[in-house]
């Protein structure tokens, strides 16, 4: 276990993903993003899939990128033609090895498929492609079998074999015997799915057993529960082996486009690249990572490119509560930090999402403290469903009622151009995220809006939930404009 | 490995995900499905946090489980006693076990750490608890100190002790050589982070070496990227190696509920809960599928509660959008099924997801057949933002124009209920499902609406995408009403 590589299979086997279809300039984006991860296989496609997939590998391979370019092949000279067109610089030949997928989907015999692999392979070499064969259901193969056609492959010059846990059915140990005897044979990959929650445990299992390459997919996407997770092995080799296998520093960016373009959203809890995965919200957790950021970390977020987050909740304490509130310059004594705290667990205890927004407004009233409003919504009016959604607000900015109008492409749209424009020069505020929760519940459903705005050197986070995701932008909107003209809510003068 | 049981904690490390919070009807109703799947252990939170939180766990202790209902406690005999006023029968003490948390965090040394943890097992003890106690940290502790700490618990009475790889750092190697040490001396737990996305190769590790207790929380959510999840370990343990822990069956609800409550969406690849789990779009997969249900799952979904699922994209082939054509009475000859697959294709390679209402348009097209559309939108218009979001749509209904507003919570609502009141007793049809895909890009984010609607015994599923909600929202369920009330898709008759 001393070098390791990966080979990235999100445009072929992350794109079968069920709903997933990426266009020709959205792969194209994806391998660069790979490349520049220094990635050192990418599997660009399918080329037997149709015309326009064929366009789009050909895309990939005239980038000139680093990384070797393959396409998959089934196990038919056609296949591999068709590869060869594209340009690649090897195929991923794809050949039953269960008896299930040998007779029962393709209607042939063992002896057939191992006749007909050593002839491909032969072909694909003499065609100068790098050659990688792919035993497929090898999990549910006779593992005899398996051996001997993959040893036959490699004897007639494949430059590498795969074990592939095509439906995910296999545990660490069953894998681990397997990888064992085919890298004795020559280089081995691994190709593992989740199915069953194994497909990092199968993958390291391969590594341990002599397997010097990994199949993984960014985020995991791919068919069914999808693939082993591309930045999961890199930083797991990283980190309980110390294996460099590609540049962690851009996995977060590679994350980010690939859930973009595939529209696979990355769960909060999602390992490495998920929201959460350097968010701190238990009391305890804060205040040891405050005292000590690896208290609670395995390894530091720079190494992927990431930030480390605090977060309020119901188990926020005392520690965490104030180092939010020093974040927008507000320095509270330990004696309203005694009342704030409860009443941030209390807010939390109603199931709600605590933002920076509501800890500011509990510390005013804590205080005893009026703030001084800037703005505030008086009226919303969206009309939308035909070709010009349009909206007016009528808004309070100071002393002065302000009324505005503005048209956008939805009546969320419409209605933000009207309150920038009530608020004219007010309003140079950034809005840096638009956020809205999947709605599932029915069209009645509550919806959960998150904005989150910067001005100059601050940042406000306001969440608001409505049944009218109309309203409930906009008021998230204003309380966040609201927070940043509030000028530095420092202590209160002398006079006060 | 012979028996291992599960711990759920999903209500004490579940809960403290960021932005998580649980009210007490949602507590004591996951604890219920919990209890319903034959889940043992219950951690039902942890009783220091606050009072809000003590009525909580009390809450759940009062609802008669079979489950034994634990509380989180750290190392403090006042932990103990909150814990005993909620009537729980046992607790997870958390004990600090390495020198960062020992030192760093609570400020003290190894030897009055062991001393005081083997008082407060006592303590517990005598005061009828079942007692298990947590190394924190125990993956960075010194190991030969974490088994001595361990150890005197055990020898101090308690029930078992917990190897914790508490910020998700371990790899199985290290795993497995820790818990061998620990389940020599007596029954040994384990809990484990996904952090590097091991939280599963790390369970598995540790029930290999003997671990008989598996902590996991369902979908595994958590702090950071969350623990192992409950429904992996379940059907690992089962498929891998024969072992039932709980009710499988049971799997899919219970992450539904949790994922409801806990406001943490299912990854459409989530292993065994996500929506694309037993999904198959790729063309050899369905191809496959058809053929043989086992070709392409490693177990059947039925046995966690689910159903398996075709879905049309660009690897379609003509067995699996013949079989989708079936489900909606449509048989199509062969030559015609050569003219829909490229075209399904097509719309699929310009990045678009692909619904069984775009593949029958396909087949009318192909087959050179107007559909007699029977409703059609002519107009829309919705009002919101304010007290009484309102709409009103125009429709053609066969040969007739009807106009209807109707009132809802937000204009998506709206405007349902006035398509509802314009088709009067024509809308039979049942809204089974409406989603919205999260919001991400901006206010003028193109939204995709996909909803589900059925009659009698014909479903179907649409999906629009536009900047407006509104508009895609109706334009999808207008869709879906017309294909619904279209009758039996049949071949057309001979005088046609």
């Amino acid at each position: 276990m001393d070098s390791v590589e990966l080979l990235d299979t999100t445009l072929r086997d992350g794109e079968q993903a069920p709903g997933v279809s990426l266009s020709p300039e959205e792969k194209a984006e994806i391998a660069r993003t790979l490349d520049a991860a220094a990635v050192p296989y990418i599997e660009a496609g399918s080329a037997c899939t149709g015309e326009g997939e064929r366009r789009t590998i050909s895309r990939v391979t005239d980038l000139g990128l680093d990384a070797t370019i393959t396409s998959f092949a089934r196990g038919v000279q056609s296949d591999v033609d068709l590869a060869l067109d594209c340009g690649v610089d090897g195929v991923n030949l794809v050949v039953p090895a269960s008896d299930r997928h040998i007779e029962g989907k393709v209607g042939t015999t063992r002896g057939d498929v191992l006749e007909r692999t050593v002839e491909l392979v032969d072909y694909a070499k003499d065609h100068g492609l790098w050659v990688e064969v792919i035993g497929e259901d090898g999990s549910r193969a006779e593992l005899d079998y398996l051996v001997e056609l993959l040893g036959s492959a490699l004897e007639a010059g494949a430059d590498r074999v795969c074990y592939a846990d095509t439906v995910g059915h296999a545990g660490p140990d069953r894998v681990h015997e397997a990888v064992s005897r085919l890298s004795r044979l020559g280089p081995t990959s691994t190709h593992t799915h989740d199915d069953l929650g194994l497909g990092m445990a199968n993958a390291l299992a391969s590594v341990a057993a002599g397997a010097d390459l990994v199949h993984a997919t960014v985020n995991g996407v791919g068919e069914r529960a999808g693939n082993v997770a591309l930045e999961e092995v890199a930083i797991a080799l990283d980190h309980c082996y110390g294996i460099r296998t590609v540049d962690t520093v851009q996995l977060y960016e590679l994350a980010g486009v690939v859930s973009r373009y595939t529209g696979v959203p990355l769960p909060p809890n999602k390992a490495v690249v998920g929201e959460n995965a350097f968010a701190h919200e238990s009391g305890i957790h804060t205040d040891g990572t405050l005292k000590d950021e690896r208290m609670y970390e395995p390894y530091p977020p720079e190494r992927v490119g990431r930030e480390r987050r605090l977060v309020l909740g119901k188990h926020t304490g005392r520690a965490g509560a104030r180092a939010a509130l020093e974040e927008h310059d507000v320095e509270v004594s330990d004696e309203d930090l005694a009342e704030i705290v409860p009443r941030v667990k209390e807010l939390a205890d109603r199931g709600k999402r605590v933002t920076d927004a509501d800890l500011l407004a509990i510390a005013e009233d804590v205080r005893g403290r009026e703030r001084d409003r800037r703005v505030e919504l008086l009226d919303l009016t969206a009309a939308s469903g035909g070709d010009t959604p349009t909206a007016s607000v009528r808004l309070r900015v100071d002393d002065e009622e302000r009324v505005a109008s503005g048209l956008g492409s939805g009546p969320v749209d419409a209605a933000v151009s009207a309150v920038r424009e009530a608020l004219g020069s007010a309003a140079d505020a950034q809005l840096d995220s638009y956020h809205v929760d999947a709605i599932t519940g029915g069209t009645d459903a509550v919806v959960t809006v998150e904005v989150v705005m910067s001005r100059a050197d601050r940042t406000v986070t306001v969440a608001r939930s409505d049944a009218d995701i109309t309203r409930a932008s906009v008021v998230a909107m204003v309380d966040a404009l609201d927070r940043l003209l509030v000028r530095g809510q420092r202590p209160a003068p002398a006079d006060d």
